[in-house]
C-alpha cells in the first residue's frame, strides 16, 4: 500500500501532528510531504492535493481522504492488528466521543492556545471560554483513565487514536504553561514520553519557519 | 439492546437531526428522549444525560455516547447488516471525508444559514463565506454523486450516513431558497423523498415551540 501524508509545518500543524501519530501507531510506511504554511504559494500547493484546501491530507490506493478523523478511521480498518482504538466497545464508543467532541470543539482553546512547539510561555491571562474548555478537557481525560485506563499511562492504557488526537492538546498545555491537577499533568507527561511525539516534537524545533 | 436518544428541538437541532437519521438507517429501535432548547432549565436537563451539556447523546449499555460522528460510527459497529457506509474501502474513506469535513466546517454556513424546518424564506443576501461553503459542498456533493452513486440517487447510491449528515444542509438550502447547479437541486429532493427525513420534517411542522 502507498501512502503520502501531506502535512503542515511541524510546529504549527495540530490536525498533521493527530494524522501523524495515527500513521506511527497504525505502524504505516509513509512518504511525507511537507507543506510550509503562511506561504505566497501554500494555498495554491496544498489544493494541488487537497479538494477543502486544508492539511492533512492522506493519499492513498483508494483517493486522497482528508480531515484527521477520516484518516484515522482508514488507518484503523487497513491496520487492524495495529488496534488503533480500544477493543473493548465501550472503551472505543468512549474514545470515539472524546475524539468527536475534540474535533468539532474546544475552539476557544485552539484559538487562543494555538499549537507552538517552539513555545515555552504563559500566556498574561487565559480567557474565561478557553479555560472552561480546559477543565472539560481535565474532565474528559479522567473518565477515560478511570474506566479504561488501567493497563498503562495512556488515555485508554495502551496508546490510541484518542492520544493521537488529545497530544496537541497536552502540547498547548505544556507550551502555555498552563496550571493542571496532578491527573492531567501526568497525563501531559505521558504525552511527552510518547516516542511518536517526541519524533515530531524534536522535528519541530529543527524546523526553518519563514 | 436498549437504547435512548437525546435530542433537541426537531425544528433547529441539526446534529440531532444527523444522529436521528443514523437511527433509522440502523433500523434500530429507541426511544427518543426530547430536550426542549432555549428554556431556563434546557442546560440542566442536558446534564443530566450528557458530560458536554450537548445534543444529541445516545444512552446505551455501553455507556452514554456523545456527538453524532461517534454515534454513528458505533451504530454502523453494531448494525453491520444495515451497511450504514458504504461497502467499498474507498467509497467508505470518501463518505468519511465527507462527513468529517462536515462535522468540524461550513461554519459560515452553519451561522448565517442555521437550521429551521418551518423557515420558506430566502435571505436578504447570503454572506460571501457563506457562499464559498455552498459552492464547495455542491463540488463535494458531484464528487460523490459522480465516483459512487451510480446505484441510486443518494451521495453514495443508496442511503448512508453520508446523507444523515448532508440532510440538514440540504434542508437549510431548500428554507433559505438558494438557487443551486441542477445536479445539488437534484440531490436536495432526493433527501426531501426520503421517508426518514419526511417523518423528522412532519414531527418539525407539528412541534411547539416555547
Amino acid at each position: 500500500m502507498s501512502l503520502t501524508l501531506v502535512i503542515g509545518n511541524k510546529t504549527y500543524s495540530s490536525w498533521s501532528l493527530r494524522a501523524a501519530l495515527a500513521m506511527e501507531l497504525a505502524g504505516a510506511e509513509y512518504r511525507e510531504e511537507l507543506i510550509a504554511l503562511d506561504r505566497a504559494d501554500t494555498r495554491a500547493r496544498i489544493l494541488q492535493h487537497s479538494p477543502t484546501g486544508k492539511v492533512p491530507l492522506l493519499l492513498s490506493e483508494d483517493g486522497a481522504i482528508w480531515d484527521s478523523l477520516a484518516i484515522a478511521e482508514y488507518l484503523a480498518e487497513c491496520f487492524p492488528a495495529a488496534q488503533l482504538w480500544p477493543q473493548a466497545r465501550a472503551a472505543r464508543a468512549l474514545a470515539r466521543s472524546a475524539c468527536a467532541e475534540m474535533h468539532s470543539g474546544f475552539v476557544a482553546l485552539r484559538s487562543h492556545l494555538p499549537m507552538d512547539l517552539k513555545r515555552s510561555q504563559a500566556l498574561a491571562a487565559i480567557p474565561a471560554d478557553a479555560e472552561a474548555d480546559i477543565q472539560r478537557i481535565c474532565v474528559l481525560w479522567a473518565e477515560c483513565r478511570q474506566r479504561f485506563g488501567q493497563d498503562g499511562p495512556y488515555l485508554f492504557g495502551q496508546p490510541s487514536l484518542a492520544d493521537a488526537f488529545f497530544a496537541p492538546v497536552a502540547a498547548r498545555l505544556r507550551s502555555y504553561q498552563v496550571a493542571l491537577p496532578a491527573a492531567a499533568a501526568a497525563y501531559v507527561e505521558t504525552i511527552y514520553q510518547w516516542p511518536a511525539f517526541q519524533r515530531w516534537y524534536q522535528a519541530a524545533q529543527e524546523e526553518q519557519l519563514a
